[in-house]
C-alpha cells in the first residue's frame, strides 16, 4: 500500500554525519527559508570553510537527515562544556532544516530526537537553541518536544 | 584622589584565561544571583569536571575579570563553526557574572568587550547569547552593547 501524502516517513530515514559531497544540498536546505535565504547565501567558498572547521572540531557535528537517498534534512550539534549548571555540558543545536515537501511527516522530531540521543551519548545534561521571533510555528514545535521558552535570545555582528 | 563608589575600575581590571584556582571562586560568582542560585550547586567535582573539559576545548575559554588580585568577573565563551550565515563562526557567550559589589561600574561592558574582541580574533561574525526572561535588566543591558533581541531561546534537560 503507497503512502499517502501526509503519511510519517521516518522509519524509513537514517540520520548520519554529513559529509564533504553534502554540502551544496545542505546549504540549499538552509537557505530554503524566508528568514535565512538572504544571510546565508549561495553556495560557496565561505561554506566549504565552514565545513571544515566542523570536521576538524570534536565538540561540533553536521547532521543530514536521509531519505531514499537523498538529503531530506540537516542540522549542526555543538557540544559545548561548561561550569554553571553544576558543571554540565549543553547541546546547542543550531541551522535546523527540513526539506518543504516533507514537513508535517514526523521528519523534525525524528531530527529532534536523534539530536537529543547524540546529546546523551556525550553526556549533555541540558539542550538549548534559539529561534528567531518571526518563526511562531518553530516555537510551536519546540514546545510540543518538551522545551521550556525561557529566554530571550540575543545576536550581534561582529 | 580616592574613587568614589561609583566610578569605573575598568582601567584597572585585567581579563585572562581561567586558571584551576580561579574555580572555586568562579562557582561562587555564578551561584550569587537569585536565579542560577539552585541550579549552579556548592562548589565540587561536577565543576572541576567541567573546567577540565574546558580547558582540553580548543574552542571554549573560560575567562576571568582580575581587579587588585581578586577575580571579580567571568564569562565563558564558546567559538561556533557553521554553515548558515555564508559560513559564519559563531561567538556563544555563557554565565556572564559580575561581583555584585562592583555592579554599574563598567565591568560588564568591559567583559563583553573582551568577549568581542576574542571572537573577532577568532574569526567570529556574530555574538549570540542567551539570557533568562527573569532577568529585565540583563536584557536592557545588551540591547545597550547593540545586541538585538531577535530569538526566543529554548532549554530542554536531557
Amino acid at each position: 500500500m503507497p503512502d499517502s501524502p501526509a503519511a510519517p516517513v521516518t522509519s524509513r530515514v537514517a540520520f548520519r554525519p554529513a559529509v564533504r559531497d553534502d554540502l551544496a544540498r545542505i546549504v540549499e536546505l538552509i537557505a530554503d527559508d524566508a528568514v535565512a535565504a538572504t544571510r546565508t547565501g549561495a553556495f560557496g567558498p565561505a561554506h566549504v570553510a565552514g565545513f571544515e572547521a566542523i570536521a576538524a572540531s570534536t565538540n561540533d557535528e553536521l547532521v543530514v537527515a536521509e531519505l531514499d537517498g537523498e538529503v531530506v534534512g540537516t542540522m549542526q550539534l555543538t557540544f559545548v562544556p561548561g561550569i554553571s549548571r553544576n558543571g554540565a555540558t549543553r547541546l546547542l543545536v543550531e541551522a535546523v532544516r527540513v526539506d518543504a515537501r516533507l514537513r508535517g511527516r514526523g521528519l523534525g522530531r525524528a531530527l529532534m530526537e536523534h539530536a537529543h540521543a547524540r546529546g546523551r551519548e556525550r553526556g549533555c545534561a541540558l539542550a538549548q537553541l534559539t529561534s528567531d521571533k518571526q518563526r511562531p510555528e518553530a516555537h510551536r514545535f519546540y514546545r510540543s518536544l518538551g522545551y521550556a521558552q525561557s529566554h530571550e535570545g540575543f545576536k550581534l555582528p561582529l
